[in-house]
C-alpha cells in the first residue's frame, strides 16, 4: 500500500479550498491524474484535522494531506493556483483576499458568475461586497469564452444546470435557427448536485424510487442562463427553468424546447451544432436518431448533445447530458485551469466514462 | 401456506387476458383485494400451462390458476367481465370477438382509444378492422367521462402518459386560464412502462444510473392527449410530448408548460384545480408550495398534482405524479370496472402507497 | 379529495406512539386498511403540532390527526391499544407507565425483548429499570409464541433481523436436522432499517451503488437470536451475525449456514420446514430449486424461505426474505395485535407485494 | 470532436477478442488510457461490422474500429498481444490456436483456470480438448503468482468471485491463523457480473429493489477458490460458496467466515494481512474498525480488505471489496499484461474511484 508517497514532481502547486464537499472531492480525484499539478493544501472548516481519505476512502492518494482551516495569507505562501469550492456567500471574501494576493483562481461558487451585482443580490438574497473583483471575473464556459479565460485571474466556474442548458441553446441562438422567446429548460439532476447532505429529504430512502421537481420558477441558476444567452442573442432572454431530482448519483439531462425561427430540419439543425462544436474536445453532437444518456458521460468532462425537430409543432427539442460533478463542476474547473496555465486542454480529463 | 383456497364467494367472474405482462400481473394483484370480483381465468400465449405464481412469486393467491390460450368462445362461457391486457394489434380482434359475445370489457391496449381510425392507422402503422366496435368504445378516464363509462360495453383504458398529462392540463383548459397553444408535456416514466423486457437496453445495468429521452416528437401517446384536450378546448390542440426513461420501477412524473391566457396567480390556479377535482377520490391537488413525488403514489390509483405560476414568463407549470401500472393502467381499469358494475369507486383501490 | 372523513366506525381505539419514524408511518399505512381499528392518536416529540401527512404525503387518510407529545395519562383515556414505536431507552418508561394503566401494548423497541436484564444492559449499555414489566412481556414472534401472545398484556415485537433469522433456523433446530453449534447468519437489509436519517452516511449518494457490512460481531440483535434459539435448542446457542446495508428501500435477505446433525437431503429438509409452517398464513416455504427474493415480499407481512443442502460440505443453507418494515416491524406488530384482540390473523395484512 | 485520430504512437499492438460484452468493453475503456498499448482489433460475432461506439457510446475513442469475426490467423498478423473475453467453451479452441501462433494471451474465460481438466469437465459440463495448452497456463492472480505470470505465454485471468475470496482468505491460511476447515464465502455481486443480458430476470425492474441468492452450493467459481486455497493450505480445502445478486452495476463484496486456528486478536490479524500485502499496489488493508464498501473501489483495480475477530465464536470475519469488471476481470487482465510485458504494474490502472 505505497499510496502515501509524494504524487509526482509537479510544476503547479494548487490548493483546493472547501475540499470536504463533493465538488472538492471530485477536484482531488481528477487532479490525482493530472501530471502538471500537485495539490499542496486542502481546506475544510468542519473536517479540519482529518485526512480526505477518512471522509472519502476512494481518495487513497491523499493520505498525506490533512484538512486545514482556510487562512488566505498562509495558503498564498504555499500554493500558486486556487480552486475554491466553498458555499456561496462564504466564497466571496475568501476569493477576494486570494485574488488580491495575485493568485489565479477558479471559483466553483455562484459568487462571481453574475455580472450584474443587483441580479446576484436579488437571486441570492445576499449583498455583493467585492464588485471590483467581480468586474475582473470571467464566466468559465470554455466553449463560449475560451479566449478571455486564457488571461483571466479569476474564473467563475459555471453552475451545473447552466452548463448543460447553455451548451444546448447556444448554437441555435447564435445561428438564428431558434427564437430567443419562450425558451423552456427542463432539467433532471442526480442527487450529488445537492451536495453532501445530512437531511432526511436527501436520504437514500426518500430519493430512491422517487422523482420530483423542485424550486420551480425560482431556481438560482436561472439568471446565469439568462445572462449568457442574452449575450448570445443580443437581446434580453427570459428562461423558464425547472429542475428535478433524479435517483442517480451523477448526471444532468436537460431537455430544451426552442421555437424555430426559420424553416429547418433535424439534419440541418444537427449540422449547425456539429459545426459550432467541431473543435471542442469535450462536446459531442450525436448522429441523427441518437439521444444522449447521462450514463455515457458519467465521470467525464464531456457533454453529449442530441436533437430532434418536431415539425408538427415547430419546436426544436435539444437534449444534453453532462456529469454534474465533472463538466458541471470539478472537471470544467480543471479544464479552465488547463486553459489558464497553458496545459493541453484534455490534460487530466481524458478518462472514458465508467459504464455500466 | 393456505393460499390456494378459493378466494371468496365473489359476485363477478372476471378474466384477465394477457396476464403474463406487468399490467396483467398488476390487475391480479389489485383484484386479489377486491371483494366483489373473482378471477376465473388468466390467459397468456407464451406462458401457457404454468401458474402466474411461477412468473410472479408475489401472486401467491393465484396458485390455483394456470395461464391458458385465449379462446374467446371458451372464455365467454367462464367469465362475465374482461380485462384485456394484450399488445396493441393483438387486442383488436380479441376485443371485437368478446364484445360481440355481449361481454363488458376494459381494454388496456391502445386499439380502441383513438376515435379517428385514420389517426390510429397513422400512429400505430396498423389497419383498424373493427370500426363498428371502435365507435362504441368510451375513453376510460373517469375524471372526464364518468357518465359515459357507466353504461359502456367497452372502455378503452387510457395510456399511462396521457393519464398524467390530461389530468394536468384539463382544468386549465376547461377554465380558460391557459391557452391551448404551445402546450409542452415533458414526462419521465419508470422502467415498468416498457413492459416485461428481454432487451439489453432495459437490463438493469443499462437503465440503472442512467437517464435518457426517447421517441422524441414521435411517441404514440401524443394523439391520445391531443384527442382528449382538443375536445376540452373545443379546438385542435397540438402537443409537444417528450418521454424519458427513469431508473425507478414505477411512476410517471409529468411536467407541463402552459401559457397563461389571462392574468392569474398560483393560488387562483390551484383553486381552479381544487374545484375541478373536489369530488374525485383519486386526484389530490397539493397545497401551495408542495410538489408531487412519484414515491407518494407508488402502488396506488392516485394522481397528485402541484402547480406554480411563473410570472416572469407567463407560464403555468403543472406537475402530476401517478403510478404508471396503477392509475396509468391496472388501477384505472379496475376503477372503470367499478363504475361500470356499480361497485363503490374505491373498492379494491384503497391502499396507501408503500413508502419508503 | 374527501380523505379527511372519519375512517370508519371502528371497534378498537389505538394510539401509535413514535409515529414520525418509518415504523410508525408503516403502522399508520397498515392500520388504514384494518377494518377493526381506529387510530385516535399519534405522538412525536420533534414533529409535534403537524400532521403525519406533512412528513409523509402518502398518508393522506391521516390529515385529521396531529402529532402530539406523549403524555401517558392523557393517551390512556383516549386509546385502548398502544403501538409503541419509540427508540430504545425512551420506550422503557413510556411502556411501563401505559402498561400500569392496564392497557395492552405492542412495543416495537428493543427494551422488552431480552428476558435477561443483564444481557440488555450489556448489549444496549443502558440500565433496565422496569424488570417487573419485563417479566410479563412476551416475545412477539407468532410462529413460536402464538399461545402466549394471545393473553399477553405486553408484547415485545421482535427485531427485524431476528425475525428473518429465527424463522430460518427454528425448524432445523427443533427437528434436530441441524446442529446448534457454529451457526452463521449473514443478513442484508434495506436502508429503511436504519430509520429516518439525517446523516450523510445514509444519504442517497453514499448508499446508492454501494454495499457494506457494519457492526460486525457486535450487532445488538445478536442476543435476541441467541435467546430464542437457545430456548428451541435447549442449550446455549451462540450466533455469528453479520449485517450489511443494501441499496434498496425495504427488505432483509438472510443467508444462514447450519451444520447438518444427521444425514439429510434438500428435499427432506424442505419437508421439515413445510410441516413446521403448514398452518402459518405468513410463512411460505418455496419449492425445491426456488430461492426467495426480497422483491416478492415487499410491502407484505410475509416471510419466504428457500433452502439447499450442500452435500460437499455438510451445510444446510437457508435463505429467508422479509420486508423489514412489515414482517420485521409494523406488520408483525399488527399481527400480534390481531392475535391479542381476537381478530382473524390476516386482518389488514392481506395485501400482495407491490412488484415490480 | 477529434476523437477518431490514432490514439498514440504505441508500442504493443493488442487485440480484444469478444469485445462486445461488458468485460471486453471494460478492456477498451482501460486500454484507452494505457500509454504503451494500441488496440488494433476488436472481435465480436454478433456485432460484426459495427463500431464499439454504437453499442457503447462512452467508448468514443474507438470510432475508428469495427467489430470483426475472430479469425486467429488474420489476427495473429495484426496483433502481438491478445485479450480473450469470450464465453467459456468458445474460448478454448480460439486460445489454443492463438497460443500456438506464439502470441502471448490473457484469457478472461474459465477455460484455462482449473489445473485439473476433470474438475473443469465436471463443473463446466464440457470436455477439455487442449490439455497441453492448459498445462502451460498460469493462474493470473498477481498477488499469489507474480513470478510465474511474468514469463507466462498464457495467463488464465481469475473469476470475479475467486479474486475477492482468495485475496481475503490467503493471508489467514498462509500464516496459519485460520483453519482450512469450514470456510464460508458469502458474496454479493453487482448485475454486470451476469454480462450484457437479454433476459427478463436481469431487466431493470426485476433486479432493482430486489436481492436474491443464486446457484447456492453449485456455482462454478467454487472449484477455482478450492484449487488456489488448497495450494496455499497444502491440503484439500472445501469451500461453502453462496453468490447473491446486488442491485448495483458494479462491485463484489465478499464476507468470509474463518475459524481461528490459534488465539489471536483483530489487531494481530490485521497486522498479518498488512504484512502480506505491504508491497501490493492494488490491495489495501483498512485500519481497525474500518470495513470496505464497494463504492470506494468502483471503476478501479483495487481490493479493499477489512476484518474483525469475533472472540465470542472464534471466528475471523474478513470482508473484501472489488469492482467485478476491473479487479475481477479487465483491470486484472491489464495488470497481468503489464507484468508479462514489463510495464510498471500500475500503468493504465491509476484512476481513483468515481465516487459518489
Amino acid at each position: 500500500m505505497p499510496e502515501d508517497r509524494p504524487l509526482k514532481a509537479a510544476v503547479l502547486k494548487a490548493a483546493v479550498c472547501g475540499a470536504s464537499g463533493y465538488a472538492g472531492a471530485e477536484l482531488l480525484r481528477i487532479l490525482a491524474g493530472h501530471p502538471g499539478v500537485e495539490v499542496v493544501s486542502v481546506t475544510s472548516e468542519k473536517s479540519r484535522g482529518i485526512s480526505p481519505v477518512v471522509l472519502y476512502p476512494h481518495l487513497q492518494k491523499y493520505g498525506r494531506l490533512t484538512y486545514e482551516p482556510l487562512v488566505p495569507e498562509d495558503l498564498a505562501r504555499k500554493a500558486d493556483f486556487f480552486f475554491m469550492a466553498l458555499p456561496h456567500r462564504t466564497s466571496q471574501p475568501a476569493v477576494a483576499l486570494i485574488f488580491r494576493e495575485g493568485k489565479r483562481i477558479v471559483d466553483l461558487s455562484a459568487d462571481f458568475r453574475l455580472k450584474d451585482p443587483s441580479a446576484y443580490e436579488k437571486w441570492y438574497n445576499n449583498p455583493h461586497n467585492h464588485r471590483d473583483v467581480l468586474k475582473k471575473a470571467v464566466y468559465g464556459l470554455p466553449e463560449l469564452h475560451r479566449a478571455r479565460i486564457k488571461n483571466a485571474g479569476l474564473v467563475a466556474n459555471p453552475g451545473c444546470y447552466p452548463t448543460g442548458a447553455i451548451l444546448g441553446v447556444y448554437p441555435a441562438l447564435k445561428s438564428g435557427i431558434a427564437s430567443p422567446e419562450g425558451i423552456i429548460v427542463d432539467s433532471k439532476s442526480g442527487a450529488s448536485g445537492a451536495g453532501r447532505q445530512a437531511d432526511p429529504r436527501f436520504s437514500f430512502c426518500e430519493v430512491n424510487e422517487g422523482f420530483r421537481a423542485y424550486s420551480v420558477a425560482s431556481h438560482r441558476h436561472t439568471p446565469e442562463m439568462e445572462q449568457e444567452l442574452s449575450a448570445v442573442a443580443k437581446q434580453t432572454v427570459t428562461i423558464n427553468f425547472t429542475p428535478h431530482l433524479l435517483p442517480v448519483n451523477r448526471g444532468i439531462l436537460t431537455t430544451i424546447y426552442l421555437k424555430t425561427a426559420k424553416k429547418t430540419t433535424t439534419e440541418k439543425a444537427l449540422s449547425v451544432y456539429q459545426k459550432q462544436y467541431a473543435n471542442e474536445q469535450f462536446v459531442r453532437v450525436l448522429a441523427p436518431g441518437a439521444l444522449p444518456d447521462i450514463s455515457a458521460v458519467r465521470g467525464t468532462n464531456r457533454c453529449d448533445i442530441g436533437l430532434v425537430l418536431d415539425e408538427r409543432t415547430g419546436t426544436l427539442i435539444v437534449v444534453t447530458a453532462i456529469d454534474n460533478l465533472v463538466k458541471g463542476a470539478a472537471g470544467q474547473a480543471v479544464h479552465n485551469m488547463n486553459i489558464m496555465m497553458g496545459f493541453p486542454e484534455e490534460t487530466g480529463l481524458g478518462q472514458l466514462a465508467v459504464f455500466p
